[in-house]
């Protein structure tokens, strides 16, 4: 094993658009790992829309970084040492190390050993991750889903929508999904088979390519793009109306200001509409109960995924780049080292 | 009986604030009860905000008021004639029949006989009625109040607000409010006890001072006001937090282009805050329990209102303008006929 490995820092505090300025790749000493202590070797690090807002320095509740501090990401890895008796060299886990080839663990927080359901790798950092887990309890907990009603579902191509959408498929809903360009509406329409399907860039007025889509009204909202949406679709709530935020990927990139404003919120009292955000950990003890679940969804081919996977560390700044840019869709990963 | 009786009814689409220009005063013929039918006198007719929301032909959950439709309010009267086994001549009742002095029933709806519980009659029509009945179950079921937690009402010396701080205390929350003006933040700070009162007008930037009102953050939003208030309180919501849309006075008056946008959302993943709307009407099997509860509280001096009551029907459309401007503060009422 090499006595050092790299990662990714902040360098600056980011404003707008993050970019390789504003990161550093640097190279650190393998630590020891002491009294309890677990050593990964990260074989995957994850690009998550939502580590945006952890950049800018201001405060949020999760801590925002410090300059100097390893950026953010979940991982999957191998242990190499441990001084835990839970984990064993050789274990594959799944963890939250960031942008960084090696990891430190004490056993506890988001740190889990794979177990084998014969799924690939990948799928645990993704449709069975953190992503895909807060698509399942978005639905399941906050909505509290039920067959037969109207879900819309916005970035409907990103890795959190495309799995919501599928998984309200899965439990009886009719489903729209409105996703931006013809290639990720096409995915949508032909391959997840969705109900409909909106492109937003083409589409002129929301609320109205939504009314003509769905006349009856929606029953639930999973939004993952932020307040735009949302104020366009909330006219559009049926009685008892539910919104999920999930994301805002819209809004993160911007000061509060250039935020736009929901001014359509009358429908909370004429439609009793319900807005709840969540952080999935929030969840953490039903994940094992919910990733098998998705598992024998997944194997029965009723639950689809795609991966861009991007090879090396050093590419992780411009790939996170790439993904608020929207050039490809699915889930985004840095392969930092092979799989065993 | 004389023949005829005077109503209120909608002389034109209201374009923000409501006043006697809007609506003109009928006489009409009194209707003989038909089969199952109830004629009813009324002796008070109620001044409520979100009556506004009807008069100005827009598309809404509860259907907007058609030209000379009589307009809104809720009554307690007695009933004078009746084809409905369920009532009888001489019987005290509440309904929503609006600005009228007669009422024509069919037993169904918003429609009941008061219980004599040794209490005021118009307390029916107020702590007891609809606005009282929004702060209990806005409380209770909307936000799930728990002892202990941190309540900020805003339009705290309204009917609807003030019941709402009153019970929050009763069920061991620390209380703040927030009202317009020293006579109204006087009487919540010496009559009603609240923990802490903010007089808007006079605080400088509402977040600055509710924060330093309250450092440890707001657990429950209790909102009678709209956007401009909701969006300076979110940055303040504590995990868990739960925003109720109990009304939006500050913006009924308003074209959509006009409202206040909420730009503050990011709140709604990192504090998982929630929020959602309630018509009171949804409660409709649990009144008469909560009515029992509230009850006790009045007796034991733990649950306070004031009331300002207008003599005679045509004062209605002025009143009506006065409580948007703030004038005064309480129950408004218009006396329709005598108490007997």
């Amino acid at each position: 094993m090499a006595d050092t490995y790299r990662c990714v820092t902040l360098a600056r505090f980011v404003d707008g658009l993050p970019g390789p300025d504003d990161f550093n790749i640097e190279t650190r000493q393998v630590p020891e790992p002491g009294d309890g202590e677990v050593l990964v070797r990260n074989i995957y690090a994850s690009l998550d829309p939502g580590g945006r807002t952890r950049l800018s320095g201001g405060v949020s509740y999760i801590p925002p970084l410090a300059l100097g501090d390893v950026a953010g990401g979940f991982n999957i890895g191998q242990v190499v040492k441990s001084n835990n008796t839970g984990f064993s060299t050789g274990d594959l886990v799944v963890g939250a190390f960031g942008w960084s080839e090696m990891g430190l663990s004490n056993g506890r927080g988001y740190f889990a050993k794979i177990e084998d359901w014969d799924l690939p790798l990948s799928a645990w950092i993704g449709v069975l991750g953190i992503p895909g887990l807060t698509a399942y309890f978005g639905l399941k907990r906050v909505a509290g889903i039920g067959a037969g009603e109207t879900a819309l579902v916005t970035s409907a191509a990103g890795m959190v929508g495309a799995t919501a959408a599928q998984i309200a498929k899965i439990l009886g809903c009719r489903v729209i999904g409105v996703a931006g360009g013809s290639v990720k509406c096409a995915w949508l329409r032909d391959e997840l088979g969705l109900d409909a399907v909106i492109d937003y860039k083409t589409a002129g007025d929301l609320s109205t390519a939504i009314n003509e889509t769905a006349p009856e009204g929606i029953d639930i909202l999973f939004d993952n793009v932020g307040n735009r949406f949302v104020d366009a679709i909330l006219p559009l709530m049926r009685l008892n109306g539910r919104i999920v935020v999930s994301g805002q990927i819209g809004d993160y990139n911007l000061a509060t200001k250039d935020i736009h404003g929901i001014k359509n919120t009358r429908a909370f009292i004429t439609h009793r509409v319900r807005m709840e955000g969540l952080v999935v950990f929030d969840d953490r003890p039903q994940f094992s109960a919910a990733q098998a679940e998705m598992a024998a969804w997944i194997k029965a081919g009723k639950l689809i995924y795609r991966e861009k996977i991007y090879e090396g560390i050093e590419c992780a700044p411009q790939a996170f780049r790439d993904m608020f840019e929207g050039t490809y869709f699915g889930r985004h990963l840095v392969r930092l080292a092979p799989e065993p």
